[in-house]
């Protein structure tokens, strides 16, 4: 099935106290692998690289290209702690980098700025999962970093090495634009899927109600939950971006930005509607229960009401009164005379048709046949 | 049935990390059908457009003139291209006319400004639609963009045709607030259609209530969301608009628009009210299931509550407690005497009698028969 | 009955794409009556008028005289049109005057100002009515429009025929303060006239609940929300008015309004004091449904639950397994002994009091007989 | 029992179109009762006021004391039109004490202040009433005005007699701040006589549900709700206070203010905890309702369901199809040929019992026993 | 178990009218314990004092370290005065150390300021503890105030031995930040735990739910309501002091205090997610109700409605109309022929097999044996 799952819920791992600054690498981080791509309006030369120090040495000396070092996988302190040092980077800065809870967020410094999104994606399992995604953008130089190797960026890439549009010649901050607006076109696939997953929740509550409605609408409204709680900051760091003075954020860039904006609007309203949508699914799986045991009642009622009086009746000439004692064989002619009448039997059966026959008008002009 | 069935939900066709600027024309895009309708103070020509680029190019000749192109349908990304090269059009814009899930926006560029507003009417189908209204205003010409066919605008042609009003003096942004005006007053044609589905639904609950009143009212809430997703971001658009100090929109066109402002506020309101009544709609309903199924239950348990200790009773002298017994023909008197009464039959009915009319009593005094 | 019964709800008339400043009368609008009072410090003069050019081109030569033009009734299109070529009346305000939806507002023009208000009042009928009451002010001339002929402002004449206090000497500003004060002063009239209704549901509540609180109460709610609607917006009105430095509001009349401001606030505060009571009336209802539900249900199982098991018992001892064969006539002693023994009966008695006594011991200690 | 019975609701006395300015003394007013306390830094003297004018006339001479007129009872309008008179105070001011329906505020005028706070006490017969404090701050004096007779400021009197801290010192405004503290102090000890009752009730919840728990709650709500309206305009007048220049407000009192607005903002915020306490109560109430219903319903289910088929095989074998017929005495050896055989009986009893093994199996397996 | 039992519920201990600056030492307070530590870059000298007159003397003398007074436990009225005293703080600013219900907060004065913060902790029991920590804060001095003793601020003091980082050169401004951010990093621990919590509860609620659920998901939303009304008020005192110009707020401290509001956001952010998942299993668990209701309301109606009409086709054939009078012998052959008919039995089963079918197939086929 194509459902999503589940909300991947991560644990935040902080030590209680610790030094501001002073990050611990999780457990479970991924061991990072480095692509750099180095390019201005005429070329654009991919690295794999190895040891980021080398990277940052050699890179400061090739000014008249844009590099873009994208990092994926954070599980290793050095990596984190060479790039502090060669560019000189607030440790609080490194700290949100390597604890991946941040809300998405504009910080500006002396020399450069430092920018959080959050990626959104199903993984192969359906589960929903929440990755931070930051960026280093300097006079020259971009860096990213994301939590695992997929392959989100590809698009970005191949219209880097494609050339075409004003990619090659914008520099780093309209990279980062670049980058950021792929994360937010991922809502939209996102949003595409619970829009899907709505659709078929809708047909079932119309075709074949059953509980696993309610789990499946729940679960959308959480998956619908985590998107908001993405995209509400993501709009406030975008804004936020908008208003800056920072030489990184040209006009252009800002020209871009502001049609980012209007996305994340739209994502934020389609999200609003989801919503409303999932409730109403909720509202009327509900009355559906509600209205499936009153049928259920009805159908107990009807029958019960019919027949047990009925049966009473029955059970009222399976007395044993007896006509005559079997001892001293009195006659007592008072007992059960209707059991001793010729056409007794059919005048009971006729009764009891009655009976059911004025119950069955009752019920019908009630319109316990019908309505409800 | 004249109810509003589903509302229309448009997936979004964007592909992820497309360059900004890039559109992609939607397989089920209409074909292009252009209409132009030059006029002043003394004639209106109306002619119909076959290639938009020769219209331009005329167009830019007659100065004399304000010029509206109709363009009804977007299925043809040439066209757009074209606009957006003759009257250096921003790509972003173009891509914000043809991909349809814009916001009502208003944005103002050095020589021309761009407004979206989105039109909500019901096809014949009963289905809700929502579907995108753009214009751009240059200094002597009009471009509006719809998606669909429909003659939403016939009543402007109209009164451009008959001369009345200030409409053939007034300027492109005029006629701009013109079509914006009559987008509005469609959504009271809405609304007034919503509203008689309510009082329908009103009616049905208070007559026959029955099951689909609950699909209805969602229904009816969410064709109200609909209409409340567009009203709010369109009076922002219109006070953003008021706000501006943009040369075509004059005094005398900021004078119209706040009327169509206090519009707005009104749909606003009345969607506001509308959705209270809905609401109250589905609480009562709700309540009517509850009530309904207590009254279902009562039946049943008066009637099961009075027959069955009676038949209890017959159950006991139906037992086959034997005075002789059968093989040594030995006398036993203690076994069920009240069988050889004589009169024992008519005692056990008065028995059942006066149990039956204890529990009536009963349930009379506990008000079953009546109230709740 | 005192209730209030339903909140009529008008019907919108437009016509879709009519040109502003275009209205249109609506067929059920009645024929316009007209009152004019001229007063000064020393006099008021009262006069019926006829022809509304008369009485305009008379009031234009006295102008020691304040003059209050009550029209009552707007079904005549040539008078609104007569006002707005004598007065020189934007015809957005002519349309405003007539389409009586228009909310609450303060509309400032060059020479006058144009004001709206809504009556809300009770018909004999129990039905509440919405009706809209605008006022134009100019130098020393107020024209009231009202939509019935209901007599809301006879105080006011009262006053003004009585010349107490500043109403005869402090214009029209004051007085058309004063109009709008007897509108807000009837809020509270509607407001108790809510509060008993209030009362009178929540003692049918203790005292006999039936399934008409449900409808009551959503009834009252809804004539809570039709008030909180006009409520709101004459507050902001009125902030409005307290923010202009329009000529024709005094720093007196300032003073007297900000009064009025402070009624609306308590009015808005009873409101939301009287929604919390019908939601609370309605959640202790529907609780009262649920404990009824549960009264029933626990009446029939008791009953059920005791007498199911004896009438089994019952039925055993109504087989008919034989201890002699018919034919054979071969004894089998071990059909049914019970049935044979001397006292088979009163044991069998003995024992279902017995299962009945451990059932109702089990239900009192389930505390079934009492509690929830 | 202690709890809170009701909140009083008071009916608003207002006459529609009065002349602002004119008040109407409600019948039920109390008679004024005057104490006044002249004091400075070296002495107090309390005097028990006969007629005001005579009061207001000495006090004028004695301009080296603070004075403190205290009047409780509103029933008498000369008392008022005679403050208003000698102190020259706005008529609307004199209304407002009147009507003791304002919210808490805070008015200035030219040489004097005008505040009104809330007063909220549970009166004997445990009814929660709100009653209106108000009070004029001229330069050396304080006219507080109190709707009943309650001695709520007596520990001010004390205070003031004591002379310790600032009180004698620090003129009419720090006497009047005084007051309004000791009125936010009897909102903690109203929130702690509620927070004990919402204890009381959750323990009636775990031990003894019945539905009193479900009309208390909510009467609990409705308090909080009346010491909410009551508690967010006092801060809203407090915080109008801290900025106003008044010279009757010095830099101290204000710091004695910002820590009534602390307090102020501390109940407010404790009603809001209070508030989720009762819907969580409520909510557990409802669960326990529909909890019981369940249980109500596996009994009877249980019970009906292992019964109900027993009986019916009962009554199989209590048929009386004939083995031989009693007229023609033809042995029928197929019917009922069970009832014949030596142990048909006990083979009856043991399918029963399977039967009925069975269905406890299934129960048991289901949970029903035990869980939800 | 080690779910989080009950949030303590403090009572306020206010005397109504006492003066401002006065406090009343709670019964319960604990005797206070005071450590010292003075430290600068080179150094830390720890010390318990004894006498606070004394440490404060002696502290003053030694101007080149900062002192680190905490004071653990609130309950010696003398130690409060003499730091009032020696120190010259407010006696408001008293007041707020030992009345330990302050919301957090940041005031300013002439040459110190103060601080609140909230501690919360799970005690041993399980109950949720809301504390208050304040710190007043002057040139070289920082006074800590906690009313109970846990070890909290472990961690800081290992930092301060240790000398690592900024801690031992940056003041005391500094120090309170560390405090407050090692608060902060509590709400994260319990957040964790009311995380795991909930996740215990999702399983629970999966695996066998039953009605302790309803119990815990409520305590848990307690629990955030009661963490969420602690977070908001700090993120607005942390605003604050973000805001101030208070020299003992230094630029370095404000970039530190930054990332702690970042936490605050995150925690908040947290709050909100954790409530929407409780309100989620809580609505899972009450449609989960609902459908167990309807499950054994069909397993009661299925039986009903199959053996109901059985039993009574059964009592018919059990009824005892006789073929042959006892007393006259006469045979009325028209009396239940059926029971006469030497295959009657048969027919009467095979008749009753055939409507247990019927009503086996209606049921299948309303899929009562399936769906919902």
């Amino acid at each position: 099935m194509s459902h999503i799952k589940r909300v991947h819920r991560k644990k935040v791992n902080r030590n209680v106290g610790d030094r501001p600054g002073v990050f611990v690498i999780s457990a479970d981080a991924l061991k990072p692998v480095i692509h750099v791509y180095s390019y201005n309006e005429k070329e654009v030369v991919i690295d794999k690289g190895h040891d980021i120090k080398i990277v940052l040495a050699q890179l400061k000396k090739c000014k008249d290209h844009t590099h873009w070092i994208q990092i994926q996988g954070l599980g290793d302190a050095n990596l984190i702690n060479d790039i502090g040092e060669h560019l000189n980077i607030n440790p609080l800065v490194l700290e949100d980098i390597v604890n991946t809870h941040q809300r998405p967020k504009f910080d500006e410094y002396d020399d450069y700025v430092f920018s959080v999104s959050r990626q959104l994606f199903i993984s192969d399992g359906g589960e929903l999962h929440n990755k931070q995604f930051s960026a280093l953008v300097k006079s020259n130089l971009i860096i990213s970093f994301e939590e695992t190797y997929i392959k989100t960026f590809d698009v970005v890439k191949t219209r880097l090495q494609a050339g075409k549009g004003v990619i090659r010649a914008a520099g780093p901050g309209y990279l980062c634009y670049a980058l950021s607006d792929v994360i937010i076109d991922n809502y939209f696939v996102l949003l595409a899927k619970i829009g899907d997953d709505l659709d078929d929740l809708e047909d079932r509550l119309y075709k074949h109600a059953d509980k696993t409605i309610m789990y499946d609408a729940q679960q959308l409204k959480r998956s619908l939950i985590a998107l908001r709680r993405v995209t509400w900051p993501e709009r406030d760091k975008l804004n936020d971006i908008l208003r800056t003075d920072n030489p990184y954020v040209t006009a252009e860039v800002k020209m871009y930005l502001r049609d980012a904006y209007d996305h994340c609007i739209q994502v934020m309203d389609m999200i609003e509607n989801y919503k409303e949508i999932s409730n109403s699914v909720i509202d009327l799986y509900l009355s559906m229960v509600s209205n499936r045991m009153n049928e259920i009642m009805k159908v107990l009622t009807i029958i019960s009401a019919i027949f047990i009086p009925l049966t009473f009746v029955a059970g009222i000439y399976g007395m044993n009164f007896a006509k005559v004692d079997p001892v001293s064989n009195k006659a007592m002619p008072d007992n059960m005379p209707e059991l001793y009448s010729p056409h007794g039997y059919y005048w009971a059966l006729a009764g009891m048709s009655v009976i059911a026959l004025i119950q069955v008008v009752i019920f019908w002009k009630k319109g316990w046949f019908t309505k409800l």
